[in-house]
C-alpha cells in the first residue's frame, strides 16, 4: 500500500520541490576539479572583493582628522600589502602541510589541543557571519552609489540578496565555481583597467559626483599613533579570506598542492596590485568620504566618468560581493558539521538534507547574518570594527599550529618553514592585538563577548553529549535484551471499529490485556453503580475476551484517572513491561484532525519520561468520503 | 514512580495555576440558588444595560434628518416598550413550558425540527458575539465620556476588559451572581434617581458639556417611513437579553418557575421605566449626538451636573456593561457544548476544562468578539446595525416553537397561551424583517452572510461525524478482536542502552523481531561490503538474538529506506501486524530535546495513515546530570 498524503502535506511537498528541488544522491553532488584561475573565482572572492570596503575603511577613519590626514592612505596600504605577502607565503606552507584542507579549526585541533581549536572555531563562526553581512552590505553600497534612488530600500535589498543566496545553497548550487568565473574576471580586469586609466589619463576626472563631501572642514590636526593604528586595523579587513584557498585544496586538479600554491600567489599579487592602485588614486584625487557614494564608486567615476564602464563595473561589484557572501555559505556549514561530529554542536548540524547540503548550518548562518544586517541597517561602516578580528585570530592559531607541526615532524628545511610560519603567527597575532585595542570601543567588544559565548555553547553541548554517551553506554556492549511479560492497557471511549483494532493489536502482543474506560461524573448523576452495570453488560454482549475496568472521576480530565490506574498497575506488576495502546482515528484529510480529540498526545505527554511505559497509537483510517466532503472542495 | 516534569513544563503549570487555578471537581462548581432580585443581576444585565446604547441608537438615526426629527424619540420608544411587554408575557409562557431552561435552540429543536434549530443556533452565536462587543464598546464609551482623556486608548481598554472577563470565565468564576448584585442595584437606582431629578428639578441643566454637537445644521426634512423604521430597528437593540431569564430557570430557588416569572416581570417593568424616562428627558432637552459624549452621559450631566453622582453612575455603567458582556460567556459556551453533543461542532466544545468550564467555547467567543471590537475600533454605533437581528430571529423561532408545543400538548387554557406566543412570534418576526430591510446596507448584510456560513459549518461538521460514525461502526457491535502474529521492526542508530531497551520491548511482544540500521554512503566510500561485514561482526559480539538488516542509501534521508524496507516486509508477510519500535532518548530537561534527532516523529509522519502499522517510541530516560548542567542554571 503506497503511503498516503493529505493535501496539505502534498502542497508543502510541491512548494519545497519548486524552491529546493528533488532529493539528490550523494554522488550527484560531484566535486569539481578546478584550475588556479578558477580557484580565484571559487575560493578567493571574499579576499578580492574586500577592495570594495578595505580602502574605504581606511579613508573613513583618517578623514576624522581632517583632509591632510588622507595623505596617510598610501603608506598604510603599503603596510597592509606587506602583511598580505607574509600571509600568502605562510599559507603556501599550510597547503604543503595539510593538502587535505587545513582550516584553522582542524590545524589547531591537531597541533594545539581542543581548547585552542574551539577558540579558532568560535572566531571563525563570528567571522563567517560578518563576511556575509559585510559583503552584502558593501555590494548593496556599490549598487546604491550607482543608482542613488535605491538608497531607501537598502535593508530590503540586502535581505533579498541574502534570501536568494540561502535558497541557492539549500538547493546545493552554492559551489558552482565555473559560473563565478565570468563576473570575477570582469571585476578584476575592469578594476585594473580603471586604475590604469586613472593613473595615466583620467577621462572623467571633472565629472560632478552625487552627494556631498563628509570631510570635516577643520585644519589638519596632529595625527596620533592610535589613529594610524585604527586606520591600519580597519584596512586589514581587506585581508580576510586569504585562508580560503588553503581550506579548499581538495577541490583542485592534481597536482593539488602545486596548483593551490599557485592560486595563493596569484591572489596575493592581484589583491596587492588592486589595493596599491586604489590607494594611489585615492591620494591623487584627495578622495574623502561622501554621502551616498562609496570611495570605490568615487574613484571609478573620476577615472572613467559615470558612463557605461562605470555602471558595468558597479553592477559586477554587487554581483561578486554577493558571490563572496556565498563563499561563507560554503565554509560555515562545513565547520559546523565538523563541530557537530566532534559533539560541540547539536548533531542536526552534521545531518545532510535531501539535497546533500547541511541545511541547519545554512539556516543558522542566514538567520545570524540577516539579524546583523538589520541591526546595522545595511551600513558597512558599522560592521568593519567587528570584522577581521575573528579571521586574524584564526590566522594566528593556524600559523602557530603549523610551527608546532614543523617542530614535531621535522621534514627537510623544517627550520626555514617554521620561521616563515612563525613570522606569520607573530605578525597576525600582533595585528589581532592592535585590532582589539584600537577598535574595542567602536564595536570590537561585541566580538570579545560573542567568541567566549560560542565557546561556552560548544562546551555545554559537549558536556551534555558526553553525559548522554555515558548514560547510554555507547561504546560499551550493553547487556543482552530480554523478553519480559507484557501488560497492555487500552483506554477506550466506547465500542467501535477503532476499539476493535486496538484490542486486536493488544491481544497480538500479549495475553494480558486490560481495557479501561473513564466515566466523568456530573453532580446530578447519582447512578454510578447503574452506569457501571450497563457498561459491563454492553461489554459482555461484545465479549472481546478482555476485562473492562470502568474508572470514575469527578474531575474533567480523563487522562489523570488513566495515569493513576497505570501507576497502581505498575506497583502490582513489578518487572512487567506496560504498553498503553491508544486507539486513534486518522481522518483522510488533515483539516479534519481538529474534529477529533487527541487523547493520545495528552496521554503521551503525561507519561513522558516514564522508563517502563511505552505509549503507542493504533491508527484507524477514517474515510469521511462520499457526500459533502469531496464535492465542496 | 511519580511522573517527572521538566522545568519548562513546571513553569507552564505554575503560571496556569496562578491565572486559571487548580482543577475543580464537578460538584465544587455548586449551582447557585437565586432569588428574583438576584436574578436581575445574574440573568438580566444584558437587557438592563441596553439603556446605555438603545436610546442613543435611536437618536443617532433620527439626527440625520435634522433637529426636528428628534421629537420622534418618545413615540418610537413607546412602540419599543410595547414590544417589550409582548416579549415579557411571551417569555413567562416559555418559563411555564420549559422549566428546565428553554433556549431558542432547544425549543426549536424540540418543536420545529433540526433545520430551524440550526438557524436559531447560528443566530444566537452571532448575537452572543455581538452582545460581548456592543456591551464592552458601550461600557468603554461611558468611561471615555466621563474621562475624555482616555478616548485615544479606546481599543486597548476594550481588549483589556475582554481579557479580564475571559480569564474570570476560564477560572469558572463567571457566574457568581451575588457579586453582581451591588453594581446592578447602584445602576438601576442611580439611573432612576437621575431620571426623577431630571424630570422634576435638574441641578446641572446648564452645565457646559465637553465635545461639540454633531447635529446637522439643516432644516427639518420630511421624515420618511424608512427613517422611522430604521430608528425603531436600532432602538430594538435595547430588547436583547430578555430571553436570558427563561434560559436560566434551573438557577432559581424553588418554586423555580414562579420566581423566574416574577423576575421576568420585574425586568420588563424596570427596563420599560428606564427607557421611557430617558426618552422623555432626551426630548425635554433636545439631546442630539455629540462628539466624545454618549447620549446617556449628556442626560446624566444635564440632570445632576458633572459631579460625584455623575461619575459614580458612569463608572457603574462601565462595570455593569462589562458584567453584561460576561453573561454571553455564560451563554455561548453552553450553546456550543449542546451543538457539539449533537455533532454540529467539534467535540472539543463539549469537553470541560480542569476548572469544569467549556474552555474552547470561552476562547472562541473571546477571539470572535475581540476581532469584532478591533474591526470597528471600539465604536458602538458601527455595531448596532448588526445587532438584535440574531436575537429577534431566536425570539421568533422560540415563540413559534411554543405555539407548536401548546398545539401538540393541549394543556388547560392552551388556546390562550398559544395566542400570546403567536402574537409574540408575529411581532418579533415582523421586527426581524424590518431590521433586515432597514439596516441591510448599514451592516445587517454581515449577519445575513454570517448566519448561513455558521449553518454551513454546523452541517459540514455533522456530515463528517456521521460519516465517521458509519466508518467506525459506532452503535453496531464490531467483530471480536483477534490476535495475529506480530512482526516488530526496530530501527537502530547503533548499539547502546536505548537499543537494548527497544529490543527488550520488541522481544517481549513477539519472537519475530528485525533490527534495521541505515548506512548513508558518501561517494568516497568504496567499502560497502567491508562496512557491512564490520557491522555484522559487532552485532555478533553483542548477539542480542535478533537479526540485523543493514540498509544502504545514497540519499541523505534515513527514513525513506526504512519505509521502503517496511513496505517490502508487508508484502512478504500478509496478515501480520507490523509494529515499529523506535528507541528514543528522553533528556531530563526539555531544552535538551533539540540536541537529539527526532527520527520517531519523522518516521511516524511518513507512516501516518498506514492502517496495519503501529509506530511506538521506546523511551530511555537520560540523566544529563552532574557537572555543568545543574550548576549553570
Amino acid at each position: 500500500m503506497p503511503p498516503r498524503r493529505s493535501r496539505a502535506q502534498a502542497v508543502g511537498h510541491s512548494l519545497r520541490a519548486v524552491l529546493i528541488g528533488a532529493p539528490l544522491r550523494a554522488r550527484e553532488l560531484a566535486s569539481e576539479q578546478i584550475t588556479p584561475v578558477e580557484g580565484l573565482s571559487a575560493l578567493s572572492l571574499d579576499a578580492l572583493t574586500s577592495v570594495a570596503y578595505g580602502p574605504e575603511a581606511i579613508i573613513v577613519i583618517l578623514a576624522a582628522a581632517g583632509a591632510g590626514a588622507l595623505d596617510l592612505v598610501l603608506p598604510i596600504t603599503i603596510a597592509i600589502v606587506g602583511l598580505l605577502m607574509i600571509l600568502v607565503f605562510s599559507y603556501r606552507q599550510v597547503i604543503d602541510a595539510y593538502p587535505g584542507g587545513g582550516g584553522a579549526y582542524a590545524v589547531s585541533r591537531a597541533n594545539l589541543g581542543h581548547r585552542a581549536s574551539l577558540v579558532a572555531a568560535a572566531s571563525l563562526v563570528v567571522d563567517y557571519t560578518l563576511t556575509v553581512a559585510v559583503s552584502i552590505a558593501a555590494g548593496v553600497g556599490a549598487l546604491t552609489s550607482a543608482f542613488p534612488s535605491l538608497s531607501p530600500a537598502t535593508v530590503p535589498i540586502c535581505i533579498g540578496i541574502l534570501a536568494a543566496i540561502t535558497l541557492l545553497n539549500l538547493r546545493g548550487l552554492g559551489a558552482s565555481a565555473r559560473a563565478f568565473l565570468l563576473p570575477t574576471m570582469i571585476f578584476i580586469f575592469g578594476l585594473l583597467a580603471i586604475i590604469v586609466v586613472g593613473l595615466v589619463h583620467p577621462l572623467g576626472a571633472h565629472t560632478p559626483l552625487p552627494g556631498h563631501s563628509l570631510l570635516p572642514t577643520k585644519d589638519l590636526q596632529a595625527v596620533g599613533v592610535l589613529l594610524v593604528l585604527k586606520a591600519f586595523s580597519a584596512g586589514c579587513s581587506a585581508l580576510t579570506g586569504v585562508e580560503a584557498i588553503a581550506n579548499g585544496v581538495p577541490l583542485f586538479k592534481q597536482p593539488r598542492a602545486v596548483r593551490a600554491k599557485r592560486t595563493e600567489l596569484l591572489l596575493g599579487v592581484t589583491l596587492g596590485m588592486l589595493l596599491l592602485g586604489l590607494a594611489a588614486l585615492a591620494r591623487q584625487w584627495h578622495i574623502g568620504p561622501r554621502s551616498g557614494q562609496t570611495v570605490l564608486s568615487q574613484i571609478m567615476a573620476m577615472s572613467v566618468g559615470r558612463h557605461w564602464a562605470y555602471y558595468l563595473v558597479s553592477l559586477t561589484i554587487t554581483v561578486v560581493l554577493a558571490l563572496a557572501a556565498n563563499t561563507s555559505f560554503g565554509g560555515l556549514p562545513v565547520l559546523a558539521s565538523l563541530l557537530a561530529r566532534d559533539n560541540y554542536l547539536p548533531h542536526l548540524f552534521s545531518l545532510r538534507d535531501d539535497r546533500q547540503v547541511f541545511a541547519t548550518g545554512i539556516g543558522a548562518l542566514a538567520v545570524m547574518s540577516g539579524a546583523l544586517l538589520v541591526a546595522v541597517n545595511g551600513n558597512t561602516d558599522k560592521l568593519i570594527p567587528l570584522y577581521a578580528i575573528g579571521v586574524f585570530t584564526g590566522f594566528t592559531l593556524s600559523q602557530t599550529g603549523l610551527v608546532v607541526h614543523w617542530w614535531r615532524d621535522r621534514p627537510a628545511r623544517w627550520w626555514y618553514r617554521a620561521t616563515i610560519n612563525g613570522v606569520g603567527a607573530a605578525t597576525t597575532g600582533l595585528a589581532t592585538v592592535i585590532f582589539l585595542v584600537s577598535k574595542f570601543t567602536a564595536g570590537a567588544w561585541v566580538v570579545v563577548v560573542a567568541v567566549p559565548l560560542f565557546i561556552l555553547l560548544f562546551l555545554r553541548v559537549h558536556a551534555y553529549y558526553e553525559a548522554a554517551r555515558r548514560s547510554l553506554g555507547i561504546g560499551r556492549v550493553p547487556p543482552k535484551p530480554e523478553s519480559r511479560p507484557i501488560l497492555v492497557v487500552v483506554p477506550l471511549a466506547g465500542i467501535s471499529r477503532s476499539a476493535q483494532r486496538a484490542l486486536s493489536e493488544a491481544l497480538s502482543m500479549s495475553a494480558h490485556v486490560i481495557a479501561v474506560r473513564v466515566m466523568v461524573e456530573q453532580p446530578e448523576d447519582e447512578r454510578r453503580a447503574e452506569t457501571d452495570h450497563e457498561l459491563q453488560e454492553e461489554w459482555q454482549r461484545w465479549a472481546p475476551g478482555v476485562p473492562l475496568h470502568v474508572l470514575h472521576t469527578e474531575f474533567a480530565s480523563v487522562v489523570h484517572p488513566i495515569v493513576a490506574f497505570i501507576d497502581d498497575l505498575q506497583k502490582g506488576h513489578q518487572g512487567e513491561h506496560i504498553v498503553v495502546l491508544v486507539p486513534v482515528v486518522v481522518p483522510d484529510r488533515l483539516r479534519y484532525l481538529f474534529l477529533h480529540n487527541h487523547i493520545d498526545a495528552v496521554l503521551g505527554r503525561a507519561l513522558r519520561g516514564r522508563p517502563d511505559i511505552v505509549v503507542a497509537k493504533v491508527p484507524t483510517l477514517l474515510a469521511s468520503g462520499g457526500r459533502g466532503s469531496r464535492k465542496h472542495d
